[in-house]
């Protein structure tokens, strides 16, 4: 520090900003994120739209603050999209307000695919959507500037007389005498914290989607509100494209195919986000359950079986009743509180803290597919993707400091083992500490060295997703992509050396002292729900030979075949097969069966009965006549066993 | 009915009781016990010391009425000992009150094993026991006369004006203006219903055997009372029978054995009667399920997957609310209440109902291995066999009226397959219709004929079990006998016309029109725990070859023997084996395998390395020196694949 800067105001010390290539930026404590990107370059200054610090969107006027992460958005960056989608939904409101009357408004961000804004006393219908769109185009040719204007809370709450929604967040944004922002475009604004494009033009195209109920907050007690889906792109191109996936996605929808398939049901008797699994479901699910049982067990894993109910003292001693209270389903039985468990973790260590052990004994390594509860808002809930309760491929390890690497890429290669099997890709990346976490600095750094040392060791490419990591602990993330390009959570490999101190874990070392093991929390698909729901639209539902619930059916020409049929049944009785003895056409049989997605179709009539062979049909309508039934059970063997992606026997 | 009879007076018009030989005896209104017992004969009449009701315990002085099946019980009869041991409660209260002072009275029944009276404000150690027993022999041998009394509700709280607890069951016991008994014996009396022997000199021999605390009617709300468990017999010799069978009973306890094999723990962390199964034990609980996860499969089974969570609304709709209520876990989600399941079946009714069937699908059958959980009172949760959350190796089938007796004889054949792999022995019972039940009388009646036409079928003995049946159908339940001779209730198959009604199952018959299935409820094991804690108790923790957690051990005599133990080791890794690799004597080797109930060791020195061959050990001490790798490896395969109940290599 120079002796000029050392003696200037202590409110005007210099602060520092850390940039996307490493550098620092000294600035000084008043400074924004645009007089950052002027600090950079001109140019830059010029372009900047928004910012983002450390990870969070802001807008271009926000001051940044010391040690702060720093990127400057242009309308080049990945994120221009989200500020332009929220620049959409104010479009859409604009347009809702010239066309409605009376509508109060509520909130309106961006989202993964688009974006939404919630409306109350709006009576609006799907018919409505192209009115509204030429409104919103209409609005986008008018190409208002987008004006960011900072107001007192009085000045605030004034202009926000008529909005009784807008006032209730005002209430909890700022105390009396403090700023908040207004966005304004041609005669309408809105309370928002930004950021946004800087004129209605250039917004691009904008498409209505859905409308759907949303309660208030998310809050089930609260008023349900109208909620206007939409998404726009730069360009039409890009929409056309976008909206053809969506088309794609929605004839793969898992909801869908899972009831044509009968793999599983949600019903309102039963309860909402609680999955019932029928018989296909489940031994699509058993598969993948003894697939990863068996990997678990080759690598030195053991089994157990933990409580889906706990005393919530437990989840005292673990943290999650603190961190994770909201999201729990508690209830008294006489004067104790019991919870269902959200995460396995804490029974796997009592069961490891029930036991004293030795270096020697190090690794221990616990696998359960332990199904956990989560109370998802009950709005936000969707067939498999988002539920109440799910099975996670939990494993947990106890290991010596030495032994972290080594069992963290035995991980990394099961993970490598169950993603390939399934054609997937993925992307990894490291996750280190949020905002809301418990354990010493010293703890969390030593943690994140030790899996970017792995990482580094395998060569593997990963970003670094700074603050997403577990409140126990730093974590390596999987996210793959299904076969129309989404990309889905995965699988999972984090540290812990928070748990091993909340429940006092030990064990005696070589020197006959005590110490603490490493907990490393993973799972190879992650959740099975989730696994399974994204499996079913990977593969809209053809299903690997391996994990299709009816492998083979036998289709009799006529009621004469129907004994060979059977008798070929029993030859083919180690895997799931089924006979259509159904009094119908060969050609209404294959339709079914190509309907009902069963892999290959066995077809026996009077030439298939006198030769003692078959005729076999795929899922790709290929036939082969004169088939050896023994080579083709030879073939099927080797197809389940190998887990091959398709049915191949014709393709050889 | 005779011309006087039909004009006597209604209120003295006569009543039928119905004998065990099933004959009736026609006697008047207010008939007791003991009046029939002269009826049908004086000899009978002067031994009658109580009788049983439709199979209630009542006092010799009770009143019969009409249609009630009537035992009369005597010094010969079964029950005479539970009338003994009430006497002996008595006793012991007396015994006590004469010992310390101000305690109060609370209840003092007859148990399985003996009896307990809960006392308060006592402060009892075991050191009084022997004070405690010589008082009640005192008692015993001064041979009051029992004498029973009826008083006034009046009467009745004056005489207990000290005793809080009596006069809180007074209350519930009768209105103002009836009747209550008392029984005394010397200076001593208590409200009491009986029955009890004539004199205390009949009660033979008392022991008293622990002290533990009880909440006054088991309401943890309510205070924590002081209960002296004790016993008593006939005679000196059945009680020391018993004390020794205690004793092994104890050697065989699962709790303790649980706990040296590290199988599973109850903790008070993670709450009291939610076991944690430690890896030793879900490897036998996962031998365990695959066995009859197989059996099912090969049976036409289909595995299906309910949630542990369901709505409110559900158990409304089978009934469970309204009868199982109290027992279940129910808590609030906003505005809907959802709870715990107790039970599988309503969950298996919904995947069925969402599905529509043709009698050509019939009968489906599904399988869960179907956690549940029942509100237990804590005091009565013990270890393996009384839990709050255990899972049942659930099956429901849905069948047509054709099927029920082919499908109920295919479920007792698993059954005996099932028993007869652990070489356990059973009694059936066929348990009818209960007091609280739905159902019509026409649909008990029919579902209580096919069960019983299937037993006589297979002509296997039963007994009739009148009242036992669940609340929505009759069953046919096994209890089978452990090794140490206590009898275990077990697997069970339970015909189900209700469940059906609730749900508005369906099919569609060969007529096109719909028809309601039938449901069966069955389960092999019964319950996983309580199967599995008999296990542990049947086997002493010696378990077959098949369930052992660690199978066969490998010794090496010294450490210049560690490779070739380890070389060995790769020979049998299809078996659960491990090396002791511990720097010890082969002596202290052999004393660990032997102490952890390891099947098998296997003994490596100089001689066997050199030979390439190996020594066996089993768990009998019995050893057998140059052993033919292959040999042993293929007998521990068909030891295996066969389920044998004990090693048996050397014994070949």
């Amino acid at each position: 520090m120079s002796e000029s800067e050392s003696q200037s105001d202590a409110e005007q010390s210099p602060i520092t900003v850390i940039l996307p290539d490493g550098s620092e930026l000294e600035v000084s404590a008043d400074t924004t994120v645009e007089d950052c990107a002027y600090e950079i370059g001109p140019g830059l200054g010029r372009d900047t739209i928004a910012g983002k610090l450390d990870g969070e969107l802001v807008a271009k006027e926000a001051p940044v603050y010391d040690e702060a992460r720093l990127e400057i958005v242009t309308d080049q960056s990945d994120e221009y999209l989200e500020v332009l989608r929220h620049s959409a939904a104010h479009c859409l409101a604009q347009a809702v307000e010239r066309h409605f009357e009376d509508v109060e408004l509520a909130i309106g961000p961006p989202t993964e695919e688009g974006f939404y804004y919630d409306f109350d006393n709006l009576d609006v219908e799907e018919s409505d959507f192209d009115a509204l769109e030429d409104e919103i185009e209409a609005i986008i040719e008018a190409d208002y500037d987008i004006e960011r204007e900072e107001v007192s809370v009085e000045d605030a709450e004034e202009r926000l007389a008529d909005e009784p929604y807008k006032l209730e967040l005002l209430e909890e944004l700022a105390d009396e005498g403090e700023q908040v922002t207004f966005y304004s475009q041609g005669q309408w604004e809105d309370l928002c914290a930004g950021p946004h494009v800087e004129s209605t033009g250039e917004v691009g195209v904008v498409k209505l989607l859905e409308i759907a109920g949303a309660y208030w907050r998310g809050d089930e007690e609260n008023p349900m509100q109208t909620r206007i889906y939409g998404t726009a792109f730069e360009d039409e191109s890009d929409l056309e494209a976008y909206l053809e996936r969506r088309e794609e996605a929605k004839e793969r929808d898992h909801r869908k195919i899972g009831s044509e398939m009968d793999l599983f049901s949600i019903q309102d008797v039963t309860g909402p986000g609680l999955p019932l699994y029928h018989p296909p479901g489940k031994t699509i699910l058993r598969e993948l359950e003894r697939f990863v049982e068996d990997l678990n067990e080759d690598s030195g894993y053991d089994y157990v079986e933990t409580p889906h109910v706990f005393k919530t003292e437990l989840w005292h001693r673990s943290g999650h009743y603190e961190n994770y209270q909201d999201d729990m389903f508690i209830f008294d039985v006489g004067d104790d509180e019991f919870g269902l468990k959200p995460m396995n973790c804490p029974g796997h260590a009592a069961i490891f803290q029930d036991h004293s052990w030795s270096y020697r004994d190090l690794p221990v390594r616990y696998a359960e597919n332990g199904k956990v509860y989560r109370k998802e808002q009950r709005g936000e809930l969707s067939g498999l993707s988002r539920v109440w309760s799910f099975t996670i491929d939990d494993g947990h390890l106890f290991v010596r400091p030495d032994q972290i690497e080594r069992e963290v890429e035995a991980i990394m290669d099961s993970i490598d083992t169950v993603l390939s099997t399934f054609d997937l890709e993925y992307e990894i990346a490291l996750a280190t500490r949020p905002d809301k976490s418990v354990g010493s600095d010293e703890i969390w750094e030593k943690a994140e060295a030790q899996l970017e040392s792995v990482l580094e060791k395998r060569n593997v490419d990963y970003d670094l997703e700074a603050g997403d990591g577990a409140f126990y602990g730093p974590k390596i993330d999987y996210a793959f992509k299904d076969a129309i390009g989404r990309s889905w959570d995965g699988p999972t490999v984090q540290l812990d050396f928070n748990m091993p101190e909340r429940f006092d874990l030990d064990y005696v070392g070589e020197d006959n002292d005590t110490h603490k093991p490493v907990m490393i929390h993973r799972a190879l698909y992650g959740s099975y729900e989730r696994f399974f729901m994204m499996l079913i639209e990977h593969y809209e539902g053809n299903f690997p030979f391996w994990l299709a619930p009816e492998q083979v059916r036998i289709l009799p020409i006529s009621d004469a075949n129907l004994g060979y049929a059977h008798r070929v049944k029993n030859e083919f009785d180690e895997f799931r097969v089924e006979v259509d003895g159904r009094d119908s056409t060969l050609e209404r049989k294959i339709r079914a069966a190509h309907d009902d997605r069963v892999p290959y179709q066995i077809i026996v009539g009077d030439n298939e009965e006198e030769a003692g062979n078959i005729s076999v049909r795929d899922r790709f309508e290929d036939q082969e006549y004169d088939v050896d039934i023994e080579a083709f059970k030879a073939h099927l063997e080797a197809e389940r066993d190998e887990k091959r992606p398709e049915p191949d026997f014709l393709a050889e």
